[in-house]
């Protein structure tokens, strides 16, 4: 008996002594792959010993399939047997499917690794004179253990064949998407694949780096979308590449652009090549998904809105000029109408309301607000013009969330003052969409704004006036600020918030009456500016339900999170794509409903009041 | 009771008045398309009527399909009903499956006609409020009733589908490869679709023009392939892309060049686009085929010569520069062997000897005589190398058969003469293929050979002379030439025909060995040199078997002949596909039989003396 330790994991096993490493690994429940079964036939169960010689002699084929590889301490698990102690170390490769965990998101954390792209190392024999079988059949023969769906090479691989084929001895590193096409070929052993999440949204866009042979997240990085340089929001882009000659290809090669920028930068600091970007899958919203595609987008600006492609879509990530490996895929997940797009239903994936039996009432902000409805038994979905006010838009001293915005405001009843902080805790020189949000929140707390939403001019405040545009509420003293002026908020501001929240509480009201139901079990407010709104002060305009605090829950980025979830795991692909056709959308420019809930929601009372 | 006209049948049908133009078609035997049974959906059995007032008025289906149409006199079939006497012209698309017949060629003569691409005409429906499906998915369900393999657009088409589905009120015609990808996508009603099958030889490349709906051969045009600048031999080029940087794919390069200038030709002397060729198949032996493609053709050269690819091929032209539809696939016949390509797989399927139970020895001539033995039993095949003679090459006077050549060579028993013709009767200024057999087998029964093939010096003719190289015969008097010097066949020009002629024997011969027969039953000649050799010539210097003459076949160029056939019916590559791997590659260079027989075939004697 001696003792082997098996490393990464740092197990210590006893053995016996000419037991093969691959049964010692299984026995002690260590993962190694092992294809074809021990048979010493596909190579999957390489690993590295130590030293060389407590380990049994190379058998003939290790011989042929490791060449010169032996001689680093390169074995086939299945051919080595244990002679005396002595270290097995597993490579990545080697390991067999993990399950990982992604931080920093609520919803679907952990996923087991089942990239839609990956390795095999493989060896191709030689011809001989009496079989000299063509270079493409001795080498997809290679394949037969692993997948038969493989058939045909493209041109561009056959054209490198021969020479990869005979440059190391047969040994080659395939890298195949969905088990049917060969991304690339390269001679000997590789190990080194990545992909890429992106979050397209109209205003920011997130990058998103993987390993996905590891599930390891190597990175992120955002930027402004630059097509806002075309217009903030959707109808002014969609207005421009209709009016403007080879304005869809313009508005294309600008975001690609953006994106290629971002890859680089994640690339660049995990230190890796984009070259090794074999797969893309993004998400956006419709408008988003068509612009960055070069698609037609006129008609998602007229009734009845409907897309150019809702389907699932895979195409090369060349074909639209993404600068990663050549023959990358880009996955773009299914949108479910004009307005309820990709991105929605990546939410639906990472936040799985149709595995649950309560009733979640799921809100994505942004300049669209995208409602979903969901339980386990039905699905609805809807989207509504939320207007700028949320993103700080048309709001007097409104501006993005950044170093110096008024970001919190709170009411003290004790004092009756209003009380603010910014971002940095910088002297402010704006306020940010959940500041506005706040501050009208908190102005209705302190009585200085009636229910519908007017100034209460009987108050006795000093900081509320007569300005410019009618009245007016000081949030901010001129010595104050960074401006040298107030910052007021005012009552066309008000109006704009109005506005906003009334068209999202209208639409999850239609949504509730569709259920047949007075209230949503749960809230869950999603995207960057859903994480940054208090619940209290959304609670107290009637943004959202008034449901108990721990019923209201904050999740990120979940377009992005569901983004990876599908780029980690190609199952999830296939979940949407049969979930998507389910799902209820109502289109609220054809609901009679409508005008009427958008009427009485623009009051400024917590719902049921 | 009244008549109607169907053209252009030229068919008259006695009519009662309220039928439908189709159920009279049908009655009458007339084909016409009506692929949703008459119901009104597909549009497949468009037709035109004269004069309008004849038939029913429109009905509102076909308002909605026809459009303005309706003015110009289209009519859908299945909607109309006959009023009085009238005209009712079939357009060839509306035609059903048609056996169309090849000319000039023997073997396989009808054939169904099934291209692997279609057109559908279609008539996409608007999106509703109610149901505002996508573009792509209103689309694709109007190909329900036609294919349901068909799921995905691609990129290109899918940047067009919103204009091109909006510009004709819905009518638009899908060109539609192998029922599961969109080549083309058009508003409204279009028919041309052409079709390119190419057979690429060494020497010489032919391409045929086929309008792939009706089956109709519009033209050929054939010219030395350009390759032959870097050599007249297979090996040559070969030699040369490996020697040469960027060699394989300036061989590419310049073949395809060379195929791009008989495209276009043969599509403007028949008055049609280049744009409109959506499908070529190419055969050629297996170095063309790897040489056309740019594969790499380096281990052709070295034992044990094995192909990069020997499937059959599907490729988009354009990725090998062919100037046709953009979208136009390329097929290629699968490659047996190094030396057995694709060539010889389309003579099998031109000639079908695995059809017949008569036992087949089809010899294909060309700079590589390739040999196949075969009936429905078994199939053989084996390539030699026959030597440069055959082609004039490598002969004191050898030339291409062209103007001024000698092709035919006669012994007069009477006057004991040896007589001679050349192409064009024009004043000899050479020797060609079949002039050389011809007049090596003269000079036989002339007795001025020997079985060895030695000039027989001892006879007393005035044409038989001491030359620079030994003994030669003077086939012309310098008065009779256009030289101004004799044309003569040297004793070296004999020993070529006998090597050449000894390696075909040689080849014939293991295959018989190989099928336990002594005598092919019958004899196929075949490929362009093939054609011009007279049969009793390569019977009396045994370079066939010595069958009787109706035994013997001169069959014409049945490689083209075979990728027409693949063009126009889909169904004969999958024949070929399933046959290819049943066939006995007999690789020669390792058949210790092989320098025997080579050696004991050397002698200029009919089989079986």
């Amino acid at each position: 008996m001696t003792t082997i330790k098996f490393m990464p994991q740092g197990i210590n096993v006893e053995a016996t002594t000419g037991a093969s490493v691959l049964e010692l690994a299984q026995k002690a429940g260590v993962g190694i792959r092992a294809e074809c079964g021990g048979r010493g036939v596909c190579g999957s169960c390489r690993v590295m010993v130590e030293p060389l010689e407590s380990f049994s002699p190379p058998s003939a084929r290790e011989i042929e399939m490791l060449g010169d590889d032996l001689d680093k301490g390169w074995r086939l698990a299945c051919h080595t047997k244990v002679l005396s102690a002595g270290t097995v170390i597993i490579p990545l490769a080697t390991r067999p499917e993990q399950v990982i965990v992604l931080e920093e998101s609520y919803g679907n954390l952990d996923i087991t690794l089942k990239p839609a792209v990956r390795q095999l190392f493989l060896h191709v024999p030689e011809p001989t004179l009496d079989n000299p079988r063509a270079d493409g059949e001795r080498f997809l023969q290679t394949f037969k253990s692993h997948t038969k769906k493989l058939t045909n090479l493209e041109h561009d691989i056959l054209m490198r064949l021969p020479n990869i084929i005979r440059e190391e001895k047969g040994q080659v590193t395939a890298t195949v998407w969905q088990e049917r096409k060969i991304l690339d070929l390269k001679s000997g052993y590789h190990e080194l694949i990545l992909g890429i999440a992106v979050d397209l949204g109209t205003t920011t866009m997130v990058v998103y780096l993987f390993n996905i042979r590891s599930g390891q997240l190597l990175g992120r990085a955002s930027q402004l979308n630059p097509q806002t340089a075309y217009g903030s929001d959707v109808m002014t882009r969609i207005h421009y590449t209709s009016n403007t000659k080879g304005g869809s290809t313009q508005m294309r090669a600008t975001v690609v652009r953006g994106l290629n920028q971002l890859i680089s930068e994640v690339c660049d600091k995990a230190q890796v090549s984009t070259d090794n970007v074999v797969e893309v899958v993004l998400v956006g919203n419709t408008a988003m998904h068509h612009l960055c595609l070069g698609l037609d987008s006129r008609h998602l600006a007229l009734a009845p809105y409907p897309p150019v492609w809702a389907e699932p879509l895979d195409l090369p990530a060349a074909a639209i000029g993404m600068a990663v490996h050549p023959a990358a895929n880009l996955h773009l997940l299914p949108n479910k109408a004009g307005f309820v797009g990709a991105d929605s239903m990546a939410v639906l994936l990472a936040l799985e309301p149709y595995l649950q039996d309560e009733l979640q009432l799921i809100i994505d902000f942004g300049t669209n607000g995208e409602i979903i409805l969901a339980n386990s038994q039905h699905q609805w979905a809807c989207s509504t013009a939320a207007g700028p006010a949320f993103e700080g838009a048309q709001i007097r001293f409104g501006m993005r969330a950044q170093n110096g915005a008024i970001d919190k405001v709170e009411f003290i009843p004790e004092s009756q003052e209003i009380r603010w902080e910014t971002i940095g805790g910088e002297p402010p020189i704006g306020i940010c969409g959940s500041g506005i949000i706040a501050v009208v929140a908190a102005l209705r707390k302190a009585g200085i704004l009636h229910d519908g939403g007017r100034f209460n001019s009987r108050i006795n405040n000093d900081r509320l006036r007569h300005g410019a545009e009618g009245m007016e509420y000081v949030l901010a003293w001129p010595e104050e600020t960074a401006l040298g002026e107030a910052i007021v908020v005012t009552q066309g501001d008000v109006r704009q918030v109005q506005l906003g929240k009334a068209a999202l509480a209208a639409g999850c009201r239609i949504l509730l009456e569709r259920a047949q139901a007075k209230q949503p079990d749960v809230v869950l407010m999603a995207g960057a500016f859903g994480s940054y709104i208090d619940p209290e002060a959304a609670k107290t305009i009637g943004l959202i339900p008034a449901l108990t605090p721990e019923k209201i829950k904050v999740v990120g980025n979940a377009a992005g999170h569901g983004a990876c979830l599908s780029l980690l795991n190609v199952d999830k692909r296939k979940e949407i794509a049969l979930l998507a056709p389910k799902v209820d959308y109502i289109e609220l420019s054809g609901e009679s409903r409508f005008s009427e809930e958008f009427i009485s929601s623009t009051a400024l009372v917590p719902w049921g009041k």
